[in-house]
């Protein structure tokens, strides 16, 4: 028996190698680029297309973009923030109105020029972001005060055009995101949303997705076109490279001055108004993917992983309807979950294969002899550890794994954050720390100038972030040895 | 104590008609294009932009599609589709690949061009549906009948750059909708689907939206351009304009053809696959919004109400504070309504009106009579019918009072639905019902040089669908007098 037993082991593993060629991720974590690629592609999230720096969402990501929506939604909604909905395509005119703001984004328009066989009076541009067909619509509807706050937001797709090297998820030339647009009748309550927004955000990053970031103001030379300014969490990638999360500017009345957008206040002066914008993207969804995911594929945070749990049933042809019926009676004891029962015409080792490399959080395999027990095996994807659990005992069990699993990514997370953060009080520790695929906390004036030789000697790195520590007296900043401003995160990013 | 009541009512009553005259509609429902516009603008629902043919949905209209999306997208994810989303823009050569397809939409189809500074070497379409888009990765996916059936939806947006008169909702250049493309190894399956999809529109629009339509064939003229069957479900407005809802389309073969989308099938053997599309559109919001209004505003189905249920507490200085605390104890026993109470700082007289204009289904109003008495004022929106009822019996009673709202409001859809048709045995009689803005049904033979006579002489009405009704032997068409094949709806259509 225990020989048939190993037999039947070996058999598994050859099955499970033999698959792994074929549909399996052939990289390793390290090697970053190509890996991230062959998850996107064999864990089934996303796909190529004819339309270059254009990917396809397929159903296993767009159902986690989804609940993010969903999860963002009913925060801003709760926040008194309302949907509605502006057209894709915006008129040259409006975008040229804020010069900053033009400035900024003009290089990755896309424009539309032709309708069916007639070419168009003016270019219309693809919405980068949509202040500019938004604002003129505020200007008219906003009067008095009593028209304001105004707190509108879309969900839609937004197309930036850039030439650099696009990623799939994090640099994609067409991405789906919120842009909320708020208006105040005072900067102090404009100012106040900040925290409102970040908090939602901050919520769905770390206790949905298990993501650890840090908030930080950009820099001028980094901050958003048009904003006063700009506040992001910002994430760092496996591979060392810092992405933006999402983000809130606050506009002041720039905007308000360039679209005039003015209101009556309660003592019948008229005034312009403050404004305040903020996103979060598609991109989250490759920051997630990446952060947690194995050389095995896919993992993802329980909570928002489309299903929880797999139930794989194994059996021969003698046993077959007796441990089917019995996985759908556990189905059904498992059904506060997102949970699913394999029944597909595969072998047991493909099936296994397939719930770790699509992520899916547990796997809950049931036999012959797990039968006889009234007992089950469950594998947690994370870690790979293996339980046999009471059939009775299963549904609080598994509870307790999913929740220990989402608090111990959101940890490593954390930690693999930390590591990846030194700080530097010279130029050639920064040099080293970059070169090592880290980020950098450098002291820093607020010169342009001090900015712009930051990138150049470390070959590309960028002023990511302020850090949110004052800074200490008498340290100098680490290109003109003046005395710095703050400490600044430093990196390179995407 | 009468007189001042007498006085105070017609103090109401100037108010409440010096709001009208600033805020409120003043075309009649048959001046329909007037009052339509008009209800879009004062009711809040939309807003005209820079963009020609284009509009904004405002919160009010955009509310309601959320609830549209929430009700199709959860009978679809019952029926195993699944959203994705595919990029927004298709190279040229794609969108050519099906002759039909491609002559049907080029004409109004909005390019892009530019990039930044630079020319693109191919033109990108917008998509006017995503087709050409989707069908080059389904050929990539799909491989043997264990693939399939693929059953994909996506909500989005699209552009159809049309030069025809647009009109708000109706007939708007950039669109949202969802695009259904799901993949059968067998005719037979793909044509099940029909019924299955036919279903989840009509419960949304009949339950939810208390729309009466009919489902009907195109004619080989006016299908889809692309499919070997198109099914609609029609519906009449106001004025006798014909318009089409949403869509069920089997391409059958034609696209995976074109596409090359083939399968290995259990005996081996390759096969082209079955395709079908579908779709709803915000197109229904106008449709919705068009059909239960009148020329006091917005009337809306209560079960897709945005607020069903306004609370407006009537106050003088003295009981303020006492009526606000009972409108909001009612608030709270009304909470499983969508409930709002109206405390802005604004005459009753104008909130009353508001409520009206804005398709608020019913509103409780308290005064202090009322709360002497236990009781409320309730005014049902449809009907303008006043109930007194106990304050204990309020939540029950409005219950009851909604239901039979949103049931009137189909019965009367329907009745509308059925005044404009009348049967035409001959072109003239045709010809007089289409002066008559009605919709007539004529006996028609298959011959497209008939459908066009029909066009002709009506002076632009068009062949709508193909009744299910059996033609009767010997009936002749009503151009060539040879045996007519089908009863079909004629007439003006948006």
């Amino acid at each position: 028996m225990k020989k048939e037993g190993q037999e039947k082991k070996k058999e598994k593993e050859t099955e499970k190698a033999k698959e792994k060629k074929e549909t399996g991720i052939t990289a390793e974590k390290d090697e970053f680029s190509e890996w991230f690629s062959q998850l996107m592609l064999k864990a089934d999230l996303a796909d190529y297309t004819d339309v270059s720096g254009c990917i396809v969402l397929k159903p296993a990501a767009y159902a986690i973009w989804e609940m993010i929506v969903d999860e963002c939604d009913k925060r801003f909604k709760k926040l008194g923030i309302r949907n509605c909905y502006f057209p894709l395509l915006i008129p040259e005119k409006l975008l040229s109105m804020e010069k900053e703001h033009v400035e900024g984004f003009s290089p990755e328009v896309a424009w539309v020029t032709e309708a069916g066989n007639t070419k168009l009076s003016e270019r219309l541009a693809i919405r980068p972001t949509s202040e500019t067909i938004m604002y003129p619509s505020y200007s008219k509807w906003i009067r008095s005060w009593r028209d304001l706050p105004l707190k509108l937001n879309q969900w839609n797709n937004a197309v930036r055009w850039e030439f650099s090297h696009p990623v799939p998820f994090l640099r994609t030339r067409e991405f789906l995101w919120n842009e909320g647009h708020t208006v105040y009748a005072s900067e102090k309550d404009a100012i106040k949303e900040r925290g409102e927004i970040l908090n939602v955000y901050g919520e769905v990053c770390e206790d949905f997705m298990a993501l650890y970031g840090v908030v930080g103001k950009k820099t001028e030379k980094e901050k958003f076109a048009g904003a006063v300014f700009s506040e992001k969490i910002h994430y760092i990638m496996p591979n060392g490279r810092a992405i933006e999360g999402p983000c809130f500017h606050h506009d002041g009345q720039k905007f308000s001055k360039a679209y005039d957008i003015k209101f009556l206040d309660r003592d019948g002066k008229e005034n312009y108004a403050w404004q305040n914008t903020f996103a979060i993207s598609t991109r989250m969804l490759g920051v997630m993917f990446a952060v947690h995911s194995d050389s095995k594929g896919l993992i993802l945070p329980p909570k928002i992983a489309p299903t929880q749990i797999i139930i794989i049933p194994i059996y021969n042809n003698e046993n077959k309807n007796e441990i089917i019926k019995k996985a759908k009676e556990i189905g059904e004891q498992l059904s506060d979950f997102r949970v699913e029962i394999d029944l597909k015409e595969d072998s047991v080792g493909s099936k296994f294969y397939n719930s770790e490399l699509k992520g899916i959080s547990a796997r809950v395999e049931i036999g012959p002899k797990d039968i006889a027990k009234k007992q089950v095996v469950v594998v947690r994807r994370d870690t790979n550890k293996k339980y046999e659990i009471k059939t009775e005992e299963l549904k609080k069990e598994l509870s307790e794994i999913l929740e220990d699993m989402q608090k111990s990514l959101f940890k490593k997370s954390e930690e693999m954050f930390k590591e990846k953060i030194e700080r530097a009080e010279t130029i050639d520790k920064l040099i080293k720390i970059i070169e090592n695929k880290k980020v950098g906390i450098a002291p820093l004036c607020k010169k342009r100038e001090c900015e712009d030789m930051v990138k150049f000697k470390t070959k590309g790195a960028k002023a990511l972030f302020i850090s949110e520590e004052k800074i200490k007296p008498k340290t100098q900043c680490i290109i003109c040895k003046e005395p710095a401003d703050d400490y600044v995160y430093a990196g390179k990013s995407y």
